[in-house]
């Protein structure tokens, strides 16, 4: 069920009702009472205890079915045991949505996700929509309604938006928030999502107009396509901070491609994420230093940030911190510089970062402040104020704030301190102007705001249309190969699959016997190149299966015997077809391309410097198949494999338009293909610019 | 001056005296006049101000002539123009050292670095040591002495020290300190450094018993080796943390190798520092995150943490955090796993990371810990405390806090969240227990934690004698060619500087004509290379000035002749020698050895994947030159080329040992000719293990 309508109870119910409700105080289920009476909410509220009872002027009903209209969210948080008959209940009471709190499901084992299986086929029979369970509720400071049993002081009223995938951070974000002066606009845990998910929680909180950023708290994603798609369109609407943990690669799967050793969980995730335009938080702290800012200030217009400090040491961290992140101290405007030596000390330094000295009055930071946003070459300010040694810092503050509301650019500030700080900390938050107690986490601040601003100035692509690609002759060739699951394609049925795809192949043919590789050799013209073809054989140099440049008949004869002697031995018993005679190609740069399926996100490309030593240098990159143009540049762009394409000292320019078209064609033909497991190009040979590039060898693998 | 014992008036002096006291509230020198006659300091102190007046029961002298014994430290607070004078009759007065705080030297330019130079000079007439000018003073909680200017409060006494080139970070540093709750010991702000620099201090702090942690802010190292040798011996005794700002690199000078352009200032930096030990902080905050960890908790016997959390997602993510550092979540011993299986419900994750679930009480908490730390396999722990739903975190603190000090291995905490958990953080400050209040934070102290350990778990190695070099041969090869600054050495002189260092060259002789090119190759025997010998021509590949593999005279007189050709085209005008016969060595694996002398460091070795695409693959790394054994190891395990030695599939295995030979040896010859500002070997061509390694390109340049 993926109807945004039905979803419309959670966020907007006429009227709420909990199961679990209680007047004793040592259970949750009186916090959980307490929230919903007295949150503010406007729409009917109710309380259901067999036993009966009451909260205050509201008595507990026994049972669900005793509860008066208005009534279209349950929220229940009962023994487990006891949760089907209650659906069931709700389901015949007219309930459209439940937040299932209880925990007893999947999260305890086998017997637990039976039970959930059992609550969401009760939800569908009646179409019921489910969050949980195992869950801590749902909360809205706007609407206000709260369902969660989150301890006293709930989230102040604010505009970031929390969903969450683990409950027990629920309160630690709550209590973050508070600390560092922003508030909440929705907070949601989904607990063990039995029926919705965190993809279906991207549309109606992005159209939600309290929120303006929504936080993720993720442990992984359902449908990894999906959610990239709903988090496009959440992200080109609001911007979209996810911390995802669990980064340790689960590993260990049989691959047998460099694609496949190299793109693990991660990649994909990565992929997703650049497609969606999701930020992606290396961590908690960073999630919400990036929430605010985001919430607070406009898009900068370009990279070139203006570094305001009273001392020369900060603003040099603050600058280190700026250019690695990609932003840069913008060249100040002859004029501007002008203005700050007339105003300040001799000893000041008036060029970026302007340095004003340890002396700066808070009007001197004003007008400094002032020449910098009128500097058509600062598209951002980084202000720096360290407890001042003669004054407050509150001052400061309050001679900055009227400018940053009204100089059009975003300003954020490095707060240096803790106690002394505090008036300014304080006046700064309750005018919505992010500050930090470190440069460093300012300046990652700003970089976010950028990173946002280029992401909305790009148009959304789309992968486009590829021409010139045959998945009908492609199937066809699949279909003649009859492959059992897990099996590696031939040799010929790859080429051919490259072929009615677009991408060139030498010409190559197998040969049984040496007489038939001499004669296949005499026929395409030498030099040839032979290799073993032997389908276990995965890396064909390791084991000496591989001879280069045969120039003579003899020399292929040789060529043969030696081949299968050496693989022979050093594989006794693996199955031997012979070995395949291919036309030598012209010299050339020479690059990796390979496509995996990811169980989660599918199909996912991965590009660079080839060989046998992928692993070692990892010098390769990955996007989403098919790529679409920005993910093509990226991936060249990313990897010294990509941007050597265009020459490098003695190495001659190379076909890049050449390589961009093996790139969008084999991402096609994986997508197009799921049953293909693993297909690499390595390596695809890059003639000089307009010759094209050539697959000189490949392997593919369906899916086991 | 370097006399340790000439520093001793500035840590505890028999008595102080101020120039520039006021009793005026709006002026600095009253805030520097309060607090040195409010900190309690038990020896003399005395104050002067030409205009006579008092501070409290403290009389100004007029004149630092009329300041009674004892005295032997001054500070001095007045206008730049009267340092000097003031500072003779300092010298007259028998005053021994000096702190300047006055600002309007160096870092108002020429005519103030003249001033700068006066102040030396009076300063060394009269045998004074000198701290600034342009600074903050120096400040020591446990004598106690406070000669700063710090706005009141000043830091609570505790055991980091905090040595600084910046005056204005000071204040925000020591609000910090209190904020975060610890305390410092010793607080140096060394301004300018007229006189006492950096390196200067590290010995007196090092030794002061009421400090446990030295935390340095650093702009840049004056004496790199200097630093290098006083830092190592003061990391032996406790850790070192330093803030080093200004990573940008200046760049842009003149470089002729591929180590030229890639050893900037930031590889000499991190090679030194990491000879040093010192532990280098990323950021301010990990600066004082890591200086709580070190100060207060034991380091542990090795990489394994046990993660205990009442949350499954905050556990995670300690883990990612952990397992970036390189860290590893302990397998927990089948006996600890049971005993947590009996005490936890079922639902609850007794593997590692611990969740005991959202119901845990402090109860639970402790058990848990005390079957974590009994666990052989567990060699610190990092416990995650969100807001309890239920009860308060400061229960759980004082549950654990007994275990944390009887346990004997190190504990750190997550406190998640910010105001609810107060009480808790209270409790284990109190306690000296390091609490953080995000998980990926805590986890970068546990990091910081193991590296201190394994530093001290390391020998200390210095760089071993090298034998069968030849100094006094190299050193007559370089007399003989009577070369001018910057210039290239020719081939036969490289070659005969590497040979008195016993690194291999290939045969090679110049030849001026065909005819002489076909003698010598005649005379080493075929196959051999041809290279065009041009001093200005630096990448010979790139104007095509190399033949390989010629294999008969013929071709050899053709080649020669091809060579000139194709230089004169692609370089007109260019200085030709000749060209280089070079015998052709087998086929093996492919480095780079370079070595540049750093300004500040001196000779920096770097090591990894050469060829021309050096820059483009990036797969190097740095140490100072010569290396010791430990960064030979560190040089081979940090790149690609280096691991690959062993051998990678198809890959045979390379002469690791001959590698090894080589790196120490063309460090030394870097180390024992500092004239030459680069040498590069580019490839070394590495035989199979036994055979050997060949430098077959070698180019070195005289400093200009």
């Amino acid at each position: 069920m993926n109807d945004a309508a039905s979803l419309v109870p959670f966020f907007n119910p006429a009227g709420v009702v909990i199961l679990g409700a209680t007047q004793n105080p040592t259970k949750l289920g009186f916090v959980l009472t307490r929230n919903l009476a007295q949150c503010g909410y406007r729409g009917a509220v109710h309380f259901v205890n067999p036993g009966g009872g009451q909260y205050r002027d509201h008595p507990f009903h026994r049972r669900v079915a005793d509860v008066p209209d208005p009534v279209d969210l349950a929220m229940l948080l009962i023994p487990a045991p006891a949760v089907p008959q209650a659906l069931t209940e709700c389901g015949q009471r007219g309930i459209r949505a439940v937040i299932i709190a209880s925990g007893g499901f999947r999260e305890t084992g086998p017997a637990g996700a039976e039970l959930e299986e059992t609550c969401l086929t009760i939800a569908q029979k009646y179409q019921m929509r489910l969050i949980g369970p195992n869950c801590i509720g749902l909360l809205d400071t706007h609407l206000p309604l709260d369902t969660t049993f989150l301890p006293p002081p709930g989230p102040t009223p604010g505009d970031v938006a929390f969903i969450s995938h683990s409950g027990a951070i629920c309160a630690a974000v709550t209590d973050w928030a508070r600390g560092q002066g922003f508030g909440l606009s929705r907070l949601i845990s989904l607990g063990n999502q039995a029926d919705v998910c965190e993809t279906d929680m991207l549309a109606p909180v992005a159209a939600d107009s309290d929120t303006r950023v929504i936080t993720l708290y993720l442990e992984g994603v359902r449908d990894g396509r999906r959610f990239v798609a709903e988090a496009a369109q959440a992200a080109r609407q609001k911007p979209l901070i996810v911390l995802k943990v669990g980064r340790s690669e689960s590993g260990r799967r049989a691959v047998a491609s460099h694609t496949g050793a190299l793109a693990g969980q991660e990649s994909a995730l990565e992929a997703a994420f650049r497609r969606a335009g999701v930020l992606r938080a290396d961590t908690s702290e960073a999630l919400f230093d990036w929430a605010r800012a985001l919430a607070w200030c406009a898009p900068p217009a370009g990279r070139g940030v203006a570094v305001l400090t009273n001392a020369g040491g900060p603003g040099i961290t603050a600058a280190d911190a700026l250019e690695g992140y990609g932003l840069y101290l913008a060249d100040l405007q002859p004029a501007t510089q002008q203005a700050l030596v007339a105003m300040l000390p001799p000893a000041a330094s008036t060029r970026n970062p302007v340095d004003m000295l340890a002396s700066a009055t808070p009007q001197d930071y004003a007008d400094a402040l002032h020449l910098l946003l009128a500097d058509p070459g600062v598209h951002s300010v980084l202000v720096i104020v360290p407890p001042p040694l003669m004054s407050a810092a509150g001052g400061v503050a309050r001679a900055l704030i009227p400018l940053i509301h009204t100089g059009g650019k975003p300003v954020v500030v490095a707060l240096m301190g803790e106690r002394m700080i505090q008036e300014a900390v304080e006046h700064f938050r309750s005018e919505r102007i992010p500050e930090y107690r470190f440069p460093e986490r300012a300046a990652s601040a700003l970089a976010v705001l950028v990173q946002r601003a280029e992401f909305l100035a790009r148009e959304e692509t789309r992968p486009g249309p590829v021409t010139g690609v045959d998945p009908a002759g492609a199937q066809a060739i699949l279909n003649e190969l009859q492959l059992q699951p897990g099996e590696f394609l031939p040799q010929k049925g790859v080429q051919g699959l490259l072929a009615a795809y677009g991408i060139a192949t030498p010409p190559a043919a197998l040969a049984r016997t040496a007489a038939e590789a001499v004669a296949l050799a005499q026929g395409m013209g030498f030099p040839v190149a032979l290799k073993i073809a032997a389908p276990d054989v995965v890396h064909k140099s390791d084991v000496g299966g591989l001879l280069l440049n045969l120039t003579s008949p003899e020399a292929v004869s040789l060529g043969f015997a030696m081949l299968l002697d050496r693989v022979q031995a050093a594989r006794p018993g693996a199955t031997i077809w012979g070995a395949t005679v291919q036309k030598m190609i012209p010299a050339g740069q020479e690059v990796i391309v390979g496509c995996v399926q990811d169980p989660q996100f599918g199909p996912v490309l991965m590009f660079g410097s080839g060989g046998v030593e992928v692993e070692g240098l990892q010098d390769v990159a990955f996007a989403l198949a098919p790529p679409t143009a920005d993910e093509v540049d990226y991936l060249l762009a990313q990897t010294w494999a990509g941007r050597k394409l265009a020459g490098y000292r003695s190495l001659p320019p190379a076909d890049e338009a050449a390589v961009r078209q093996v790139l969008v064609r084999l991402g096609q033909l994986a997508a197009d293909f799921p049953a293909l497991a693993e297909i690499e190009i390595n390596p695809l040979r890059v003639l000089p610019a307009g010759a094209g590039a050539v697959a000189l060898d490949v392997r593919a693998r369906l899916r086991s």
